[in-house]
């Protein structure tokens, strides 16, 4: 499994506006080959922002790339330029590997790193 | 849902160590009320470390927030004192709440922010 993360450093006074266009977007994901789920995640409030994630969970690293590459990826970033913007800077991507896995049920999967 | 996560620089001489501690321990997690899931992640090379993180999917902030009072997450951060540190620094927490979830049949669930 793979989780794909943008994070984004949001204006204190712009989060209603960050989150409706999240909210008010039209959703490709879905039918994407390999997609697990997507979050959209608050994080801790700091002095100047608030952290949100976004938060896309892949069967592999591949599926992710594939999408990357797909009409869907362009058309879900396809977006009109914002008047003002909602942020400090550019989002920062983060990707990582599950190494590990535990369920409820007592399972625990691991898998390479590498 | 909730996200907790802990970021770790691990030392690039250090992975394997590293992700042994995490294989080999007890897992107590799984039969906590409300959790749902855990991960071990394995993120982006960087200069001087890779960074790791641990990530736990909560059914709530309660949920997270009683574990981290019970006798399961004491048990389970009661390690034996390394002989040599594997990280750079400590682990630093993220906390993350859940504002929207995506699913593969097209399901879009949102939850307040706040």
């Amino acid at each position: 499994m793979y989780i794909a993360m943008n994070r984004f450093k949001v204006l204190k006074d712009r989060t209603r506006e960050f989150e409706s266009a999240w909210f008010n977007r039209e959703i490709y994901l879905h039918k994407v080959p390999g997609f697990i789920a997507f979050h959209l995640l608050r994080g801790p409030e700091r002095e100047d922002h608030v952290l949100y994630s976004s938060h896309a969970m892949w069967r592999s690293y591949d599926d992710f790339e594939s999408w990357t590459k797909s009409e869907a990826f362009r058309k879900a970033h396809a977006r009109a330029g914002d008047s003002k913007p909602t942020t400090l800077g550019h989002p920062e991507f983060e990707g990582f590997s599950v190494i590990q896995e535990v369920l409820t049920d007592g399972t625990v999967k691991r898998a390479a790193s590498d």
